[in-house]
């Protein structure tokens, strides 16, 4: 079901010192910083040759990544993307298996313009699963 | 300088029933366990179609990931992997900016039989990044 890891997502507490690292120290190839005010973020996409990083920063007042980020200041890796080809054939598998959806069980339009679903980290060893259908 | 994304890493406490929900209910293709008693881990590969998963699990007494199964028992995302053409030109740049290398500056042979580094977490947003030469 799973297909292409399409994202890592960093939270990063500082996002033009985060930026900076990835373009000068790590010689990544790195965007310009995207604000998402529907989703309380602002992005940078850094392009690796298979996949992406995302690095997110809290944008407004109800963000979030800004617990996650209260809990972790240093910042961390939030959540992995996988890419499916049908979201609601995947959510229902999913939900039949017992894994929890988050926040309602009906795909949201995510920063990418694409169907999206979060599943319970707790459900999956501790990891904040993203499914994005391409 | 760094390129692909190698694997991103997870620690789990159970290793078979991590690997046979990713198998059957998020329908990827897992590997069968493999122990690595040089690295303190029973690493199992998922292939994704870009990149891989790595399950891991401690081995034996002495292993690196005890701590964080201890600190996040559900398990977690624990590092990422990215692949670098020469890791001690990698290295030098990286301490020259004042990055910090774990465990002394030689890389040590991976589970992949290649070489390795850590980089510190506390420099990288609070991500463990380790780098394989290709």
């Amino acid at each position: 079901m799973i297909g292409r890891l399409n994202h890592v997502a960093i939270a990063v507490p500082d996002l033009a010192a985060a930026s900076a690292q990835y373009r000068d120290t790590l010689g990544a190839r790195v965007g310009a910083p995207q604000d998402e005010p529907d989703h309380g973020v602002t992005v940078v996409f850094i392009e690796l040759p298979n996949t992406k990083i995302e690095l997110l920063h809290p944008l407004g007042e109800d963000s979030p990544i800004k617990g996650f980020l209260d809990k972790n200041p240093s910042g961390g890796i939030h959540h992995m993307c996988f890419e499916v080809e049908d979201i609601l054939a995947a959510r229902d598998k999913l939900q039949a298996e017992g894994a929890r959806v988050l926040g309602g069980a009906e795909p949201k339009i995510g920063a990418h313009g694409k169907p999206v679903l979060f599943l319970h980290p707790k459900d999956f060893n501790g990891c904040l699963i993203e499914l994005e259908q391409v």
